[in-house]
């Protein structure tokens, strides 16, 4: 597709674009990523290779480490045809830490193994060491891929994964419910100039160290920290950036052709920013979310969480004597990082004329209701699979923030997950039963607990209790937000759910009431695996445990995750057959498999 | 012996000292290791319990990450008889990285396994796991432990760990060669801003980073980088220090009462730096180094290298009614760091009164003649035990800075040492042939390399091969220094072997020739575990290959271990019955070990 574009616009073989005067790749370099693909009719494996380490890069034109990909940050983009095995052998060449790589919206069917979540699916990957993620990317779709270790995320251990629909034998026909000339990728996220082992040590310490805003915003791994592309317009004192175009942080430039459609695929890994993004000049009209396809609606601007993805659609049906900017912005919480820019370009006009207009600007941090008129648009497109029409268990998580021995937490139903040593799939498989709480957390929480006030005991608890779900029933779960220790202040969260895509059945205001169940959306609600949850307010979602494995439910704020923010569903485990010893090495699967070695002392 | 002298200073129970005004402890709380002793007649087994983590600490008065034990930086101070076992308990609180625990200066004579050195000696631990190293303290001495996995030592994982003679009876007899009524232990660091994965990236990267030299010298963890303790014989801008004394960058103070003898123990885990340590107008008396009893010499100041340690003895005869200096800088590079400072605080004047002299000034840093004269000095005390007349095997390495592929390694003839995932000590035991290379390094360089001149050919190699040693053989090292890449450069570089000790038969300039074994100190030369090579100049040892395991040998400096600076020798391990399997998780052993589980599928 991307290819067939460019070779549209004139560019054939060389996959070059001017930028500010001078020379950008086009960072869709699909090779990249080591692909060495063995085709056969219908399905295939499609063979990666990456090699995990530390670099010295310039995301936001600060040099510091990140955490690259086979010499690249982000890691390269994984692209692959719907129904393809997917096989990344990953190699860590990091000198002491371990390492997992978790497939964000690959639910893993069949391969619980695979779903790269340190503590729960696997013991993470040791240093020189190798573990070989292979998959079903059985759904065409926007996804991303990232570590789910500690706070690797944050370190900037991601990369895009997308999966194409698939090949329809020789003919070029679309198979996706919309038409488009050409796409771009955006893979948001933030950075910050501090070590994720000085954000999570923070975390960690009391006096409690918070991480503060983001020193920048990345599109793309991109960003700018002491400069802005678009100075003119800015009342700050930045400089204007100037790029030669081979800087790791010069923009990644979006090169159109006028009266084109294109496919916006956006998808965000942020740390902590929720997202707002708007095209200058263009309305988008938005087709895909968590690589589920949407009833289409048109908008200005969209919002996007971390670990959401969305694919929009815009035309380029503008004056193409000027350019455009793109604006990436903070929701949510008080923006302190400038917005992310980079440049919409007409092919027909130079990429040196920076766009006349000024960059449109993201609506109000904390205007939730534009939040809420937007979420409530994403509906199921039209044909789409209807969720059963009841659960069979609800399980609802209070959502608060806590203190733990002094240390501030965050809690579900008053348990604050610290995940274990040894990873559940293995332990519950082989019935270890020391390996983690026996007692499953609360299904509810108090019912006059007042959700608009700090709590009258803000004390919590450790926890690492599971959730077990019947296998094929259908759960409920209603994700209710509160007041956090300070007064009159609830954040947002975006909660990330592993191994399922869940229904979104509604949003609502206060405290979830029994009779709220009744305004359900049972209609079109959208396919998911990330949604948000308002401040004080509730968020409900379906699921069927039909998924045999242990499923991390998560916020997907990473310093929120790291201070307890989750909850743990188990399904079926012990249906399932022979676990791969390679991810048991560690804890008790690991002290298991080699005491029962007896051949050797 | 400490709290008889408190008790004779008049402190009693109340173990406290003024400082600049204020109240300050002794770093020395013995309990604060968490011992318990299970004591029996003759030896006993002393417990232990680390955890391992990452805390924010000033240790130079710039907040930041340190790796600390039981919160506390740098770790406890484990204290223990001669003949007693010791058993420490590490459990890793890293979030997403391995540790282990190196015992310098402890033989493990039939424990080789509890080494603690990563890929030698045993797996790193997994963080949320632990692992007991247990091994003898068999001979009394100044000893220190410190991280042996990637950078760790340089983050801070260091502690000193003293072993004292054997209790006799009730008699309260000194079986020391020496008296002395009191003692302070010094454990010497040099401090980075960066991160110990900062630095280690930049090593690793091309373009080369150096990690620069250090910011601060630390002692017992303490140092002032913002200030200076003798702002004003300074000639630097640097601010007068003001502290409370309850700072984590208050020095340590030594207090003294006139007219008595100190034992002074001082230790260096430095990453990088040589050190010369001096007390301002007085004398020391050399009398152990590296837990072996030197023939007593009088010096004005000492020399100690990184993985040396030292016991001196003074005595407070100087005028009472002022303080002293104690001054310790840096020798053998071009010193950007300012010497670290601390006070010999006479009980009989104020703490507050600062000392009237300067600081001892260290000797010019290229200064080498000063260096090789101390180094000459320290020989073994009268009635210690001679080497073998001969030795059964000679092993020249040649020390050299080389490229590999564009990256600045070091090398021993030509070899540049990259340690293998599966820990040696397990692989050779288990025959697993594919662990590491077959080929053992070679035994001597080329006979027409000139030491003098960069080489003519820069480019070297990786290797992860082993000298097998013959059990109980006599094995004699030449260490060979050489031209580094620039021209009219050598370095310093101090040697540490593991598991044993070994005689140092002598210092020599230049080539090292077949004539020189003639002029080999066989009468007194002293047992250490660490010797210095000079800049072009050789350093030769002996010992004897008694100790059944795998052991590292390699330069002290941190830098230079990460690139490659090191060799492996291997002796008796087959001999060896069981290994124990917690050190074995990873790599091919782990492998082996899982593989060999049948019970389970």
């Amino acid at each position: 597709m991307i290819m067939t574009l460019l070779q549209k616009m004139g560019y054939g073989g060389c996959w070059r674009v001017l930028v500010l005067g001078v020379v950008l790749w086009w960072s869709v370099i699909i090779s990249s990523a080591g692909s060495v693909g063995s085709h056969s009719l219908g399905s295939r494996t499609r063979h990666f290779k990456f090699q995990v380490e530390y670099m010295y890069w310039s995301p936001d034109c600060v040099d510091g480490l990140v955490i690259g990909i086979n010499g690249r940050f982000p890691g390269p983009t994984i692209r692959v045809r719907a129904g393809d095995t997917v096989s990344v052998e990953v190699t860590n060449k990091l000198d002491t830490e371990g390492v997992v790589i978790h497939w964000h919206g690959i639910r893993q069917l069949g391969t619980p193994w695979a779903d790269g979540t340190a503590s729960i699916s696997q013991c993470a990957i040791n240093p020189g060491e190798s573990f070989v993620y292979r998959f079903n990317a059985d759904k065409a779709g926007t996804y991303m891929y990232h570590g789910h270790y500690g706070m690797q995320r944050s370190g900037g251990l991601y990369g895009s994964l997308i999966v194409e629909t698939e090949e329809e034998e020789e003919e070029e026909e679309e198979k996706e419910p919309f038409h488009y000339d050409g796409e771009f990728n955006l893979l948001l996220s933030d950075w910050w100039h501090q070590t994720p082992h000085e954000q999570q040590v923070g975390l960690s310490s009391n006096p409690f160290r918070w991480v503060g805003e983001p020193q920048a915003l990345l599109i793309n791994g991109r960003g700018q920290y002491n400069c802005s592309l678009a100075a003119k317009f800015s009342n700050s004192s930045a400089a204007q950036c100037k790029f030669t175009g081979r800087e790791q942080c010069a923009p990644y430039i979006l090169r159109v052709l006028p009266n084109k459609t294109y496919r916006l695929r956006v998808s965000s890994v942020t740390a902590l920013a929720s997202l707002n993004l708007a095209i200058g000049g263009h309305k988008m009209t938005v087709v895909e979310a968590d690589g589920n396809y949407v009833q289409p609606f048109t908008t200005d601007d969209m919002d996007i969480y971390s670990g959401e993805s969305y694919s929009v659609l815009f035309t380029t049906d503008q004056d193409p004597s000027t350019n455009y900017w793109v604006s990436i912005g903070v929701r949510g919480r008080l923006p302190k990082t400038p917005p992310a820019l980079t440049i919409l370009h007409y092919a027909t006009t130079s990429i040196s004329n920076l766009p006349p207009l000024p960059p449109p600007v993201p609506p109000l941090w904390n205007n939730h209701t534009h939040s809420k008129l937007f979420s409530n648009k994403v509906q199921a497109l039209a044909g789409s699979p209807s969720p059963p029409a009841t659960s069979h268990r609800r399980i609802l998580l209070l959502n608060t923030q806590n203190y733990i021995n002094g240390y501030i937490r965050w809690a579900l139903n008053n348990v604050s997950l610290l995940l274990p040593e040894t990873p559940y799939l293995g332990s519950i498989r082989y019935r270890l039963t020391k390996a983690f709480e026996k007692r499953a957390p609360p299904e509810n929480f108090p019912s006059e607990y007042d959700i608009t006030m700090p709590a009258k005991n803000q004390n919590s608890s450790y926890g690492n209790g599971v959730y077990t779900l019947r296998s094929n029933s259908t759960v409920d779960v209603i994700l209710q937000n509160a007041n956090a220790l300070a007064a009159n202040t609830s954040e947002l969260h975006p909660w990330h759910l592993h191994g399922h895509y869940f229904w979104v059945l509604g949003y609502g205001e206060g405290k979830f009431r029994e009779e709220d169940e009744k305004g359900f959306n049972l209609k079109n609600p959208p396919l998911k695996n990330t949604v948000v949850v308002f401040p004080y307010g509730w968020t409900a979602l379906r699921f069927v445990a039909d998924n045999p494995g242990v499923w991390a439910f998560h916020c997907h704020i990473e310093p929120h995750l790291h201070m307890g923010m989750g909850v743990v569903f188990a399904e079926g485990v012990r249906r399932l057959g022979k676990i791969p010893k390679q991810g048991l090495g560690c804890g008790l699967t690991g002290k298991m498999l080699m005491d029962n070695d007896n051949n050797r002392d």
